[in-house]
């Protein structure tokens, strides 16, 4: 892609990405790329199931956001991103101290942007991919956006 | 559904309901029947995101989890549900002071059961459907559950 | 929904629905209203796959053309649907006689709209649910597609 | 993977792909490997819709039949593959005069396998993906298979 961030594009991605809910389940964006978005959560207990595993919202909220801000690196300032769906699956149980999880923009447009994410485990041997998604995301005029 | 959960089964499901993540996001179940499950929760800044919305991520979590517990109403008690994978839209953005979500299973099975859910945004004139979910979910025997 | 076709316009749709691969594989239109759209097919052995159930492509295939339809029947003239994406489940395998497909616009809009659709199973014994949908169409003006 | 396929267990999914409804619609294996499959198409107008691009149920066909054959490389012989869900991305219209659909499995399993495919449109200026695919499928004895 031809198409570049600035460093205050950048910064500000990183910084605005996490907020509300996602400042609450302690995602943190950590690295931006133009159409790619890369990040992380360490796992406390509140992330959990009853069987000890992370709960599949953790990896859904983390993958939808994570997906949502890789369309946002590539569409003007003054539009946002709303997600018109995404389907997740589940490839095995997570457990590991932290989650990581990448997206990138398989398909950019105006206004419709199609991304994928996966979500890794960060275990003790090493990284295992433990959920995959793929989303349709639309670029709104801040303007229409209204209740 | 010939069907029936005991008393002591439905207060289980619905306490068993809100654990870790779940209680950490302040979902409830509210009420139980055999293949059916409704839950809720009272909306907070933290489930917001930056534009006021309230989160794709509490959506589809809330949608999971439900899902997973209507499920969990028609499988044996040495079994757990596990989420192979969802499916959710989202129809219009939610704003309001609280969600409710009804989801059934559509398709029961031993080992294989697919669910609906729908979340509503709770707003001063009334409920609209926000959310529409089409999840799979998998009942597991609890000696299988292993890291 | 207090829009109305006109009689020319439901034979349009009606007649519009069958061209090309539609054709081909045997599928009808037998109801169009605002919104909401049935189509029918006889199954021949062309249907089926190796074990004698009818193709899941056959299903798919069905289900996204006549979600497709109920969203034509709510657009302008001068629109045209694409399929943005779609989810499907099969909820048991399908072998009767013939397929009908019940499909109707959940989330109707200007740009995008939201669809379910479910496939039944026509047995001696009666009908029985097969497939069930959920999808996203974009409305496009003619003039906008191109190669 | 250390796994293996026999050139006659090869030779045997190579020609079992095409059958029923995947030959009626002209669909053939061309390359096959453990987890792995790529298939084929060569357009003609019974493939098309209205506008003269290709129809989306067939790229939704191919690339279930085709992630349905890669789980198929990897299950023991006395079983079969049944799709539990599939969710297509339309990525851009397809117009060419061949489609070339490739499937992995992501994640093996016993008796739940998850796999991707991505289809692509051949153009005369080279191929470009126009669908991507995430699936669930199941895999069932054959003496299990019943209707």
């Amino acid at each position: 892609m031809a198409f570049e961030l600035t460093s205050e594009r950048k910064e500000f991605l990183k910084s605005n990405y996490s907020y509300g809910f996602i400042t609450f389940c302690g995602f943190e964006a950590v690295n931006v790329a133009p159409g790619q978005l890369e990040s992380r959560v360490t796992i406390g207990e509140n992330h959990r199931q009853q069987d000890g595993f992370i709960h599949a919202g953790v990896m859904a909220t983390m993958a939808d956001h994570t997906a949502g801000y890789a369309a946002y690196t590539l569409i003007p300032e003054d539009h946002r991103i709303l997600t018109v769906e995404f389907k997740i699956n589940f490839l095995r149980p997570a457990y590991g101290q932290a989650l990581v999880c990448r997206a990138q923009v398989i398909k950019p447009g105006r206004k419709i942007l199609i991304c994928e994410a996966a979500v890794y485990d960060q275990r003790p041997e090493g990284e295992v991919m433990t959920a995959k998604v793929l989303a349709t995301m639309a670029a709104v005029p801040v303007k229409d956006l209204r209740r």
